[in-house]
């Protein structure tokens, strides 16, 4: 009998599958709406307990549907489909986290606690800054150097509102982290055409993101600095469509690491999207947690879309 | 027929009702549980949309419970209970929120958006501040220069929880903000027994509490900077409970907001509690609504405990 690879990823705002045969081919794709359990970009995979009634859920609705099962968390899957060697792994979706992954298998961890807690440099951060400078400044309580009219109007019509006051229903009795996050989209859209509010909003996303890096880069194996590309940093979500508006932040914190100690390692580093789904390494990742290599085409898996040398100082 | 007047004061953690007769006299007196319809400071009293649907359900549901209703913020039902002359009311309980109120009964806002938006300062402001700092030293992702063992403990016990992950359950798959900011009577502990990171903390909240001030104060009459006390703020909520670890960071913010023209009026205020509930305050502004003006013994109703004079510069 055929074996067959199963690999899905679940985010916050929305999931896929595939299907993947014994020889590497993806059999079939799917997409679904948001299945992350916490509504946030951890998955849940981390908690023991959470993973046990999991798969017991499964065994128990769908006992045909697979033989074993393996769970772990989203930014994991996300490096699995670009490499076997290891590398950091920064989601930036509706949700944000970070996992560095040694060639050895070891994971360190940054964020990932959702928007209650953390999610910085996410697309819900991005839009709950913005529009915490809009209620901040409307209130006088802290003061923006920035012009807030274009991303209060930007706003009000995302939300369909016409006062501060509408918006508390969006934010508590009719909560969606999910339409919260694509406010993001239409401040992408603002900073674009030269607000700069929100292109301070994006820049400091940025500086989050690389914060992130900073976080597990001392945990990081020497040789993760020492290939062709330097540190590859594979970006998740769809907040790095606005690499544009990220990339000061982002330098300006990479930059200043590198006067540490620790920060010194790194002199060249790039980014990388997925081509494929993070589920295709979902599904080698299942494969591998029953003893087979599941054979993967990682540079068809990857796109550089940005690579950075650090001048000497 | 005698006429009694019922005012009533929704909080994020409790509720108290009073009944007082046309002479002033409380006749009865009674505590519930939480009543905010949005689980924050802010009792939604400025909707008028919202405020239509409440009266409306009070009509139909108890429809000989009273003639005439009036619905406003919770913290104008405090400074009705302190004074009819005007003055600053702070709420700081499970979450926060500021009014200034002037002579003539203008009114000037500043926060109360609840836990999501702003709550700076509150109890569950504090408790997530505490812990977030925790959470990111872990990850390295932010740099303390406190030790925050004791708040970890304190934290773990609280929550009783043996990880971080396990807190997840507490923020998100069962969310209860009053828990949440219950933690924070934990760290008023914890500070007190001389732990830098809380008593940091603390500090912090002292200064949010105190810009709400800054960020009213230009609206304010200046006969109210005028009187014996200076400028009177009407302490509202538990959090005004551990004022000597507010103290240094409420002062800090004031003594810098002197150095601007407009915090020059500053020259002296002075911090009271109520010693009876705001819905005290309530039942006199429903009879004002009606236009009775109920007999009030405002003396009774505060007790001064700060007062601070600046030095001249």
């Amino acid at each position: 009998m055929k074996r067959l690879f199963g690999g899905v990823e679940g985010g916050g705002t929305s999931s896929n599958v595939v299907l993947i045969a014994e020889d590497g081919t993806i059999v079939a794709k799917a997409d679904g709406p948001s299945t992350n359990h916490w509504g946030m970009s951890l998955s849940g995979g981390e908690q023991e307990e959470a993973i046990g009634r999991l798969v017991q859920q499964l065994r128990d609705r769908y006992p045909n549907l697979s033989e074993k099962y393996h769970i772990t968390t989203d930014a994991i899957g996300g490096i699995a489909t670009a490499t076997n060697r290891g590398g950091i792994v920064l989601i930036s979706g509706t949700g944000s986290n970070c996992k560095l992954v040694n060639p050895d298998g070891l994971v360190i961890g940054c964020g990932g606690w959702g928007h209650l807690l953390g999610d910085e440099g996410s697309a819900y951060w991005i839009s709950h800054l913005a529009i915490k400078t809009v209620f901040d400044a409307t209130d006088n309580f802290k003061h923006t150097p920035y012009n807030i009219s274009l991303v209060q109007e930007a706003m009000y019509n995302y939300f369909q509102i016409s006062n501060r006051m509408d918006f508390l229903t969006h934010l508590y009795r009719s909560f969606e982290k999910s339409k919260i996050a694509g406010f993001c989209r239409v401040l992408a859209k603002v900073a674009n055409s030269g607000d700069a509010l929100s292109c301070s909003v994006f820049r400091r996303a940025g500086q989050e993101l690389a914060q992130h890096v900073v976080a597990v880069m001392p945990g990081a194996d020497k040789v993760l600095f020492e290939g062709e590309l330097g540190l590859p940093i594979i970006c998740v979500g769809s907040v790095w469509n606005s690499w544009d508006l990220l990339k000061d932040g982002f330098l300006e914190v990479l930059s200043e690491a590198r006067q540490s100690r620790m920060g010194k390692q790194l002199t060249k580093f790039s980014l990388m999207k997925l081509t494929q789904p993070s589920a295709v390494g979902a599904a080698s990742l299942g494969a591998r947690h029953v003893g087979y290599d599941l054979p993967m085409h990682y540079t068809d898996n990857v796109m550089i879309f940005y690579t950075h040398c650090f001048g000497t100082q």
